[in-house]
């Protein structure tokens, strides 16, 4: 059976999209539950200035926390070379940081160009090598962009490798805006693959903004990508739109990769209870997601022993 | 490039579902405004006795209505040989009719068995080839059922067998439950096909139950499927499960078919106006879909001209 990493993004990319900010204890049930019902990757935060972003000031304390857990891979993001010292300090396993397809995005984003950010990222990679944690680098609005529209896909392979050289260990593609279409995704990973090598590229973070994810998702798995990022309850939304939903919704994931027959080691009924503790700490957040609603299917237990 | 059928089942799969009858002014309305944004197949209500159904109480008035706009094939769905007769004299190009796999289910809901259905259907495809109008059989709880569970992919390839000797021109696999998955839906394609032949099955009519509905019709896509039920706003939820979605969202099925570069005929920017109308006539009944608020991407022209 296919192994397939679904790597759960919301303590991160979920929780610094809305402006409530989860307690640190609501932080850890949610941790240590998922890892429970055999999530196997999460990434717990990122070491952004607390000043900027509030709600991830105890990432260091979480990283602590989720290496205490047997069997999880804990990850972090990083703005900068800065912010990789402070991964490393607090003794993460895995950094990932994002260089922006889009320049104007970059700009605004973390006002850095394309040559500035691939000197930060050079930075950060002898930092995270030096320190033996592995180095990932999100392709970020490879898909289009909301300020600059349509992304060349050149441009993608271009930065890509142009990271590679700068350190970079791995890459995922993100579809940071949601506009990602299954032809885009089976192109891009092509290309990008075809450029700094197959075993380079096996992630892709994407987001369910116009209801595509688990699509993108599925023309993602047929070009063999064998992880995907995550959110439970598709927390965060998307702030430009009202209604649309955040990543991937973790729940909706899991079901359709299991009842498909591949090996997520989650197991899907313990994970639909992880739910609560999000209603719990966040009242009044809208979560995403359609299993938590309708449930399993009734043979699901008989698809996933197939 | 590729034609894709995108075929409008709203006004009669949506509006059966709910409690609320949208008036007839409305429904035209409805129906005019999607073949002006390109929809070029509607199921505009279906022939069972309104004392069981009032919404489709109006069905053969919109049959001679949708009968006068150019270029729209009129479909209407008919639980039985009576129905089809219903259907025949107030105009249809095409008629569909349930077959379900599930016997517990066809026995609950249309009160026959496999063979008592059947026999049905061979009366109702006389009826329909000697008007000379098109007669397809839906594959009802084709993916599994809410009853039975699991539903064996050889039981749906016997039926099939039987139907298509019974007069079916064409059918639909009917995932009426929301419980199909990708790999699943490409095996139960390959599987009717081989017995029944290719050109005897191109559409598949899926649910959004758990949020598989555009990854379901992707996987349709790449086997070759090129007509795809949908229903504006994904109107009618699934009285089983509140807060889960009815059948794909037409808009969203949509722009991804034609991000992806398919041909589907149909305006995106006219279509998501026609929203309103459902909106406007049905107050208070929750819509589904997420490129109604997310809108399309800021490069989707540029990409549905490539």
């Amino acid at each position: 059976m296919t192994q397939i990493l679904v790597s759960e993004v919301g303590p991160r990319d979920g929780l610094q999209s809305i402006k409530a900010v989860m307690p640190l204890e609501a932080k850890k049930a949610w941790i240590a539950a998922e890892a429970a019902a055999g999530v196997r990757e999460i990434e717990v935060g990122s070491f952004v200035p607390p000043s900027l972003l509030p709600q991830m000031a105890d990432t260091a304390e979480l990283v602590r926390f989720a290496r205490g857990i047997e069997g999880l891979n804990v990850v972090a993001l990083v703005p900068n070379a800065k912010g990789a010292q402070r991964a490393v300090d607090a003794g993460v396993h895995a950094m990932s940081i994002p260089l922006s397809m889009s320049e104007t995005h970059s700009i605004r984003n973390v006002r850095k160009d394309h040559p500035a950010m691939l000197a930060e990222i050079a930075e950060a990679a002898q930092i995270a090598r030096a320190a033996g944690v592995h180095f990932a680098v999100g392709l970020a609005t490879a898909f289009g962009c909301t300020i600059e529209g349509a992304v060349a896909e050149d441009a993608v392979v271009r930065l890509a490798v142009a990271a590679a050289e700068a350190g970079a260990q791995e890459f995922s593609l993100s579809d940071t805006t949601g506009y990602a279409d299954p032809a885009q995704v089976r192109r891009l990973v092509r290309k990008v693959r075809a450029a700094v090598g197959a075993d380079m590229l096996t992630t892709l973070h994407l987001h369910n903004t116009r209801g595509l994810g688990l699509a993108n998702a599925l023309a993602g798995l047929e070009e063999g990508i064998t992880t995907l990022d995550a959110s439970l309850g598709g927390l965060g939304g998307c702030p430009a739109a009202p209604g649309a939903s955040g990543n991937l919704v973790t729940e909706d994931l899991v079901l359709m990769l299991n009842a498909m027959g591949l090996d997520t080691g989650i197991d899907l009924e313990r994970l639909l209870k992880v739910r609560q503790i999000l209603v719990d700490a966040l009242p009044g957040e809208p979560l995403y997601g359609f299993t938590p609603d309708a449930g399993p299917m009734l043979d699901y237990n008989e698809r996933i022993a197939r």
